[in-house]
């Protein structure tokens, strides 16, 4: 018999995740997954969609983008400090050939993160694209939102920024074995280091996803705070300016560049952050606004982050 | 300043959906939403995509559209009994006029049902599609299954089959006012039913969501049972052979046509089911395969359901 999508579920969803969790006590193959929660705990939950042409070029190896977009599903955990649980994957395939590759990716990172795939469709489309659900749990009242900066709080970046997007720019430009071309194959979701975070107290937390200027803004527009952010202070600023032939092209990748999937955060000044686990980059302070600075030279930017209707 | 995804989500989705519900602590509007759960309570989770010219017709409206998706989506919690209460959603559009239709049906149906809108995401696509999440809660241990039914229950069917089958095919052949093109539009999940069912001690069931047969199949499959099915039983099958200019094709929509998300069940013969509740289709048996009766005469079926990939 040749495989239909219950068939082609049962081959290569069915299992393919990490190990289940007490949280869930039925996972794929029913209308619909059952979980409990342990009292005291909340539950987590963020969805992201990726598609062909817009989150990955089209010569991307669908295996690879599948990953990414779980990753990037993933991080949205990390930024709240949860623990990830739980997957549920929606598979929109050209064929069945995507669907088979699609799956491997998707089966990888659940591996690589120890997290269950416990439901999901798969469906035709005529532009391959996948939606990834995420569940994860944390102590009830701790979740790091992006709306509890404080104005004297520091600016904290755990990751790097720009590495991506100067990946992409290779790969685009057909440089397919370009330096910086393996960032754009590994998005790391920073979910220790959510959970340490959330456990050494912080309060206030996104993940780059859109450019840090854009997303810097989404939390100080949020908490109502300004923010001051010395873009030298990024991490391997040097590197990048050397490798890339000048600071222009490394303050834009930088600024303006995403899916790098680092986690900016706040935290009171009297809170020490190991060097090991983020760097500062900047302050909060009364008023409104983003205030980049390059060597303490306040910059004009004009430009905004990635955005998918304008 | 032009719509962007950021704009058009807070204003087309955000608070857009039924009332908030004490298990949504955080909904739209940071990383993830965030969630408690009641002592001795389940959340039930599924996930569907709808995808333009797969499962619906390309000049259907894209708000017309996007109601249904998010009425399949909720059609599988009320299969497993449990009261809906929270919604994600991810709209992939092809410009921001279909951001906004779809947002304008996911908003009617959200409001249907009284489920609040938590939170999902918009990106640009190719091809229009959704992937929906749904959330609903049950006491433990009580969510429907398909793998429960025993040999001597009865089979049970809540809700109307083929009409869904019969009225696409109309609007298909370009009768777009025919009888039947109005069920296209009426996705009803069956939520209080569900619930009401599941309260009664109904343990075993499942959304008819492909195709009568192969639907019974699974849940048959499931329970490791066989199962005989008397088609005439299924509500309205008279108006339905004297609609469609006889008994064949009526038989092809009830048996194969898919969509109608009626709920089908088994129960024990002892269980009195209401007959405004749901009409008796058939019964269960030891063995293999679903059989399927015409006037009590064993019909020979080669066709499965819709498959999307063969």
């Amino acid at each position: 018999m040749s495989d239909n999508e219950f068939s082609l579920i049962d081959k290569h969803f069915k299992g393919k995740g990490g190990h289940s969790h007490p949280f869930t006590r039925l996972a794929i193959g029913d209308d619909a997954s059952v979980h409990g929660l342990k009292d005291g705990m909340e539950l987590v939950v963020s969805t992201d969609s990726s598609v062909e042409n817009v989150h990955w070029p089209h010569d991307m190896s669908l295996d690879l983008a599948a990953d990414r977009s779980v990753c990037a599903a993933l991080s949205d955990l990390a930024a709240m400090g949860a623990e990830a649980i739980a997957v549920w994957v929606n598979v929109m395939a050209k064929d069945k050939h995507a669907v088979k590759a699609m799956a491997k990716g998707v089966s990888r990172s659940l591996r690589r993160y120890n997290v269950e795939l416990v439901g999901g469709d798969t469906c035709r489309s005529a532009t391959n694209a996948l939606s990834v659900t995420v569940a994860g749990q944390l102590p009830a009242g701790t979740a790091m939102c992006r709306n509890t900066a404080l104005a004297d709080d520091n600016v904290w970046l755990a990751g790097r920024v720009g590495f991506h997007a100067l990946g992409l720019k290779q790969w685009m430009s057909g440089d397919k074995h370009g330096e910086f071309v393996h960032h754009i194959n590994e998005i790391t979701p920073r979910l220790a280091a959510g959970v340490h975070l959330r456990e050494m107290g912080v309060r206030c937390c996104l993940d780059v996803s859109d450019g840090l200027l854009q997303d810097a803004r989404h939390l100080a527009d949020a908490s109502g705070v300004g923010m001051d952010i010395e873009v030298t202070q990024v991490p391997e600023w040097l590197h990048l300016c050397h490798q890339v032939a000048g600071c222009e092209p490394a303050f834009e990748a930088v600024v303006h560049g995403g899916e790098d999937y680092a986690l900016l955060f706040t935290a009171p000044a009297s809170m020490v952050i190991p060097n090991a686990l983020a760097v500062k980059i900047g302050t909060c302070r009364a008023g409104t606004g983003v205030h980049l600075y390059r060597d303490g030279v306040l910059c004009s930017v004009k430009k905004q982050g990635y955005l998918h209707f304008e």
